[in-house]
């Protein structure tokens, strides 16, 4: 082999964030030699600019919330201590680290080739790295997942998007999110309850449009008794400066602020500048995603692709089962191996967090009619209770009924709001993938006394 | 009918315990005329000296440990704050007192006759009440719960049981726990965390006994690490006065102490005292327990018992739910109605809280030998990462397997211990009872970041 061959793999892998690293880590437990390209830090945006640093903030913002319960249930702690948020940042990167460390580790263990390169296609078999070396493989996977939008804002420039938060190292006094989705939602909570005044903006008449309406209400009125603004179906203008602070002007001309940051959460874009896909012949859909069948290909044979790039149930863990069961197709000899996108369980970590999985109501009843039941609780859990605080939580089932009888009620879908939803929905999403009637549910006996309990005695 | 014909119902309940009271309320759902016997205050064990003071107790520990965490974390608060355990126990009497009136406020609407007096079968159709009046019904039912047993141990008068834990008003400085039970385990992370040194005399080798040993190790690492002195395997002969406070002395004549207080927590007995049973022939098995069949029937046609008084699965949720099951055959038509006492999932609120369901490894092992498979996982949750705390949750899967495949793999039992079992057990409790395979936790998308996802990702 001379030095201008490309050098030969079973598998290049595009993108070294969690769903490219499970890939990797996958077919090289099946045998295959594997590259995988990531110019920047591994794990990608949920590692580094998302899931990983914002569950950190969110658990620390919840340390506060408690602080607060403690304050008022006889603890002798000031109800809205000082955080030294710079302290907290140090301890989050560490951990950070530790996840980097820990995937270095492991690739040197798997024998897999990490360069810290870029990656453009020069054909379906052919991988260029930032510095010229070609790579060839029988197999490439893309996976370089997606990026905050800068939206077309006059002004835009004033705000900043969610991975400048990640480098914040205090709460701002006075901060404006723009944008109704969940990344907004989780952050407004942090920052709120880390010391910031924050107001939401969002075009749309309700948080979390994807989400139940009946939770997202319950959902506002917590946001609402936090002392977040909610300015909903004011679809925002434009930032203008104001002095020391920015403003942010509506539609209709009203203005508000002024703000010390605005935050512009209004959705993320796959990232697939420079990839090389037109000349590979990579078809991308309207919105930029790379198109993939269910088997996680994309239009030319050879080429996959996995994760938010895809722009399909745009979460870690969709990306990670995505690329495992890929590699055990292309790898592993099992030749059916792909992920069944149905029933993705899902969690927003608000305050409180809120999780949901399979249909809502709303869907529900425009796929069933009605044939449709609901049934939901209300109930302050016990430490809300002994604080007697107003706050309540709201669990709901939607099932499907072919009679009257639980085992006749199919559960098609699990929405909770409330603290401990993030941790409660995890094995009903298992027991509601598997088919759950009503009559599971009632069958299992209770816990007493916790939250999750009250989704199996509902009636 | 003149005054001395007894007065007829359908039902006479005696106790107004949980289980007594989700039966007398769904027997009355039914149409039946219901008569309910308790002379003290409603809710029994459960609401007034276990279950809910008890997790009142529990939460006041762990905002006290998240207090700490908060502290190493950059919070401004004193990583050991004072703690008003008096004016906390006005927030849980409150709590408590709100549930007694709810349960006089549905005792009323369901047009339920509550007498606050004690019942006594004078046969098997005839209660008496403690002031001579007679009551005729259909149906009995024995829901009179259990209390704490008072060992015959010289100097047990020194000691106290876990109904005057509940009288307490501060932590006092030095206490010993006597028993390995989960009563026993319960209160000392409570009183460690609320300001308390503990010490556990366990005539056992190890902790709660009946649970999987390798979680009840890990258990112990962590009580170890709060502080809480460990005497196992030494059985406690005598307690003994010396000067102010109180000395524990081994079947060895080693002294442990002194102690401001001694809990003595070595089990529990069913109250039977008084209640007429051999007057109606009904029949008592060794241990004291009324003895019923899988219908929850008594030797006695037509007197029913259900929770602890029977000595069965002695859990709140468990009472409840076969006394509801006993009125929908009993009043509800249906004929074929009773609990279904396998797999019935339980949580010792300790610190961190222990979850489980179905079969110990050992008892599968037991069962089932070299068919077993054992998967487990122990991990930081981000928050003791963060906090750099060396304690670990442990998840543990047992399964019994037909194949190598997931999908021929049952979940024969699950072991949690660490944050948040308390609350991720439930669903997972349904998947188990529902029959699901290591390929059903697999199937199921997991929620990240988060504890209850590790169980999905077992391997």
């Amino acid at each position: 082999m001379s030095a201008r061959d490309p050098m030969e793999f079973d598998l290049v892998v595009i993108g070294g964030g969690s769903g490219g690293l499970a890939g990797a880590f996958r077919a090289a437990a099946h045998g295959a030699r594997v590259a995988l390209l990531e110019p920047s830090e591994l794990g990608g945006t949920c590692v580094n600019a998302g899931c990983v640093p914002k569950k950190a903030m969110w658990l620390a913002a919840d340390l506060a919330s408690r602080i607060g319960q403690a304050a008022d249930l006889g603890f002798d702690v000031p109800p809205r201590p000082a955080f030294a948020w710079r302290e907290f940042i140090t301890d989050r990167q560490r951990y950070i680290a530790g996840i980097h460390a820990s995937y270095r580790r492991r690739l040197d263990e798997a024998g897999i080739v990490w360069m810290p390169q870029r990656g453009r296609l020069v054909d379906a078999r052919t991988v260029e790295t930032g510095d010229g070396v070609r790579l060839r493989a029988r197999h490439v996977l893309i996976a370089t997942g997606s990026q905050p939008v800068h939206p077309e804002l006059p002004g835009a420039e004033l705000g900043v998007v969610s991975d400048d938060f990640f480098h914040w190292n205090e709460a701002p006094p006075r901060v404006a999110l723009v944008g109704g989705g969940y990344i907004s939602v989780e952050l407004a909570a942090v920052l709120q309850a880390l010391g910031s005044n924050v107001d939401i903006h969002a075009r749309s008449a309700r948080l979390l449009s994807a989400s139940d309406a009946e939770i997202v209400e319950q959902l506002q009125e917590h946001y609402r008794h936090l002392g977040i603004g909610l300015h909903l179906g004011a679809e925002p203008a434009a930032l203008e400066r104001d002095g020391d602070g920015i403003v942010v002007r509506g539609k209709g001309g009203a203005r508000s602020g002024p703000y010390d940051q605005v935050l512009l959460a209004v959705g993320r874009r796959a990232c697939t500048a420079d990839l090389g896909l037109d000349a590979a012949g990579v078809r991308v859909d309207a919105r930029g995603n790379i198109e993939v069948d269910a088997l996680q290909t994309t239009s030319v044979d050879g080429v996959h692709a996995v994760g938010d790039v895809t722009g399909k149930a745009t979460l870690t863990p969709v990306a990670i089962a995505a690329a495992r069961r890929l590699m055990d197709r292309l790898f592993g000899g099992q030749a059916d191996a792909k992920l069944d996108y149905d029933d993705i369980p899902t969690v927003v970590f608000s305050h409180p967090p809120l999780g949901a999985v399979g249909m809502t109501e709303a869907q529900a009843r425009g796929a069933h009619g009605d044939a449709v039941r609901v049934y939901r609780t209300k109930f302050r859990p016990m430490l809300q209770a002994l604080a007697d605080s107003p706050l309540c939580s709201l669990f709901k089932l939607v099932c499907v009924a072919s009679g009257d009888a639980p085992a006749q009620q199919r559960v098609v879908g699990i929405h909770l709001l409330g603290d401990a939803a993030d941790e409660i929905l995890q094995g009903f999403a298992v027991a509601l993938k598997m088919g759950a009637t009503l009559a599971d549910l009632h069958d299992t006996v209770a816990l007493h006394p916790t939250s999750a309990e009250e989704l199996v005695l509902l009636r």
